[in-house]
């Protein structure tokens, strides 16, 4: 578990620490289930390749879902996710790393509580960007 | 709907309608997660080839799944399916055809009830068995 965060660390421009997930066949099995999606293009190589996809396809609410982990793992125990939304933007393949990262862009005090809008994007081996978002962290306070 | 079956209409060696099944990825991903049975052979089939397998393999709980189908369809509302069970045997392969048929070996009452002993089999195109399995069924009368 890492150190936890604190308002008075960030500022504009923080880095949150990188997560890096690398989900197999079995891993998007369990997700289809888990969401229903059931696309073929999330487990049947056969039927990726005919659609002319390069390989099986992480679904995107997976991938968005990892960036909210890289969230939550950097807000601990005491801070909260208040608010996430993403859009898919490119393909992440399954056995690849999903490199996911993220951004303080702004803190803020509203209504007693001390925010921080947040970036987030995941990206694939080749540098693309798959999955691009922002969320809003509620942090606790040293003082 | 078949025609309601009735214990005055068997005897041994009386065949039960057979039925034809073709289970796709999909119905094997789903098949997955209703089991818990995430074992790789039966959807990723990179993983299965190098497993030495000729490709994704129907989870032998399915096919029992189908012999059971065959027999509630031959039952109706009014017959009673009181035990199955079953061996795997062989493979049957996703995309192909799984022959499922079966036949009355034995017919009986038994503590007030018209019982009928039933051998089930279930077979891929080569004309292999996969499972062969018993049941016990329990038929209405027309008395």
């Amino acid at each position: 578990m890492a150190e936890q965060v604190y308002y008075e660390d960030i500022e504009a421009g923080s880095e949150i620490p990188a997560l890096v997930k690398r989900p197999d066949t079995r891993q998007l099995v369990k997700f289809a289930g888990a969401s229903g999606d059931y696309y073929q293009i999330h487990y049947d190589k056969d039927f990726a390749l005919a659609s002319g996809l390069p390989g099986v396809i992480v679904h995107g609410w997976l991938t968005l879902s990892f960036l909210g982990q890289v969230l939550t793992d950097w807000l601990g125990e005491k801070g909260t996710l208040v608010k996430l939304n993403g859009s898919y933007r490119g393909m992440n393949l399954v056995h690849e790393d999903i490199i996911c990262g993220g951004k303080v862009t702004r803190k803020y005090e509203e209504d007693g509580r001390q925010l921080a809008r947040v970036e987030i994007w995941a990206e694939n081996p080749r540098g693309e960007k798959t999955v691009t978002g922002q969320a809003v962290v509620a942090l606790p306070s040293r003082a």
